[in-house]
């Protein structure tokens, strides 16, 4: 038997028994998709750290530092969350130390229990459901959420996900099989679709709607990065 | 400003200001379908405890005790969580003890902050939305879930009151947006729908079928359970 289970938020994640998982974390917006955009790019590593502080801690010795608190780049730092930011010529064989409002959280929990932690994003997701596919695990989809609540577009990927992969599975549960239907209603126009989400509102007042339509994208990008130690690195096959 | 939040379990409601909303409690396989019937037949009251050993400190004095866990009726008491017990013949002008598996714990997590706490099912869905519409305040649908975690038929009784009630609210939230599409898509047939759930294949090796056919019939109630004290009561307009 191989399940897929969806923790919606992870505030939800001590209920699963991820021991014997990979654990697939999910920060559409914009977290996992930058982390995805910068290790395609050629990204030697990036560190996801909890604490804005904690970055500060790797200043110099040529990090890049990253750091975004509610969406807003903090004053200092070299740049923020967006995936703009993380293009070839900026990150390529760079180490960048990043810290984010909602993706860290998530990564640092589960890294605490599961058998291996990978990034997604709609950028991966073909990359990233093929191999799934190929281990002989079974997958919990965390949805890092907002401030540990339930949103929208990272449950839509977590459900894009599951639509890709339920007919090898044995067993999916209850939060799966809604992602799957959201995904279903939603993937005509995944833009759209995310315009009834309140996050939407919050996030057009910080002026990112070009970051949004980035992250929508479907595999542009082949590279699925796995937490290594402390760093996120490109899986090898 | 009115808004509809739903919380997709209890284990999530720490993070939702609820002082100034109505709580409605949604658990519908089976404990609010039971109350609402079970009121809506002349109960006098029924009492939420929280273990069933707390059902037996009112044995005697003419109190009816019911008692489930997993699904099942514990033994020796009066009986446990299917709403064909809740008949005129064995409630009218009776209080009911009971305690439940997942409906009790959300009930007295909530009623120790909201304003007020009231019970939903699909059986009072109109008169239900009928009386939040007409009060002046927010409304938080609280989903008891399965044991802390999402459940599929909680949710769309939520989805359904956010589908009646939210050209009046100024405000949804991400899961409210969610539970009503998911409705959207189940509507048409609820009972089919539930049979992709994990807890659908679960009830089924209890047997109660019958429990769950009746608990997805729309608006054959007219009451509306009130927590008032410790007792929940049929609402007064």
């Amino acid at each position: 038997m191989r399940s897929i289970d969806v923790c919606l938020t992870p505030a939800l994640l001590n209920l699963y028994d991820i021991e014997d998982s990979i654990v697939v974390v999910i920060d559409i917006l914009r977290a996992t998709s930058s982390i995805v955009y910068g290790i395609d790019n050629g990204a030697t590593a990036i560190i996801p750290v909890a604490q804005v502080e904690d970055c500060l801690s790797y200043a110099g010795n040529g990090y890049l530092l990253a750091a975004e608190r509610n969406g807003e780049v903090v004053e200092g730092y070299d740049f923020g969350n967006s995936p703009f930011s993380y293009t070839t010529e900026k990150v390529g064989g760079k180490t960048i130390v990043l810290t984010t409002t909602n993706g860290t959280k998530a990564l640092q929990m589960a890294r605490e229990r599961a058998h291996q932690v990978v990034m997604g994003s709609f950028l991966n997701l073909g990359a990233l459901c093929d191999w799934l596919r190929a281990q002989d695990k079974n997958v919990l989809l965390l949805c890092a959420g907002w401030k540990d609540k339930f949103n929208l577009e990272d449950t839509l990927f977590a459900g894009a996900v599951v639509a890709e992969l339920r007919k090898d599975f044995t067993h999916i549960d209850d939060s799966s099989v809604a992602a799957e239907d959201l995904y279903e209603c939603a993937k005509g126009d995944l833009r759209k679709y995310l315009h009834k989400s309140s996050h939407s509102h919050r996030l057009a007042q910080l002026n990112i709607e070009e970051d949004v339509k980035f992250c929508l994208q479907l595999n542009i990008c082949q590279a699925i990065p796995v937490l290594v130690g402390d760093a996120l690195v490109a899986l090898k096959d």
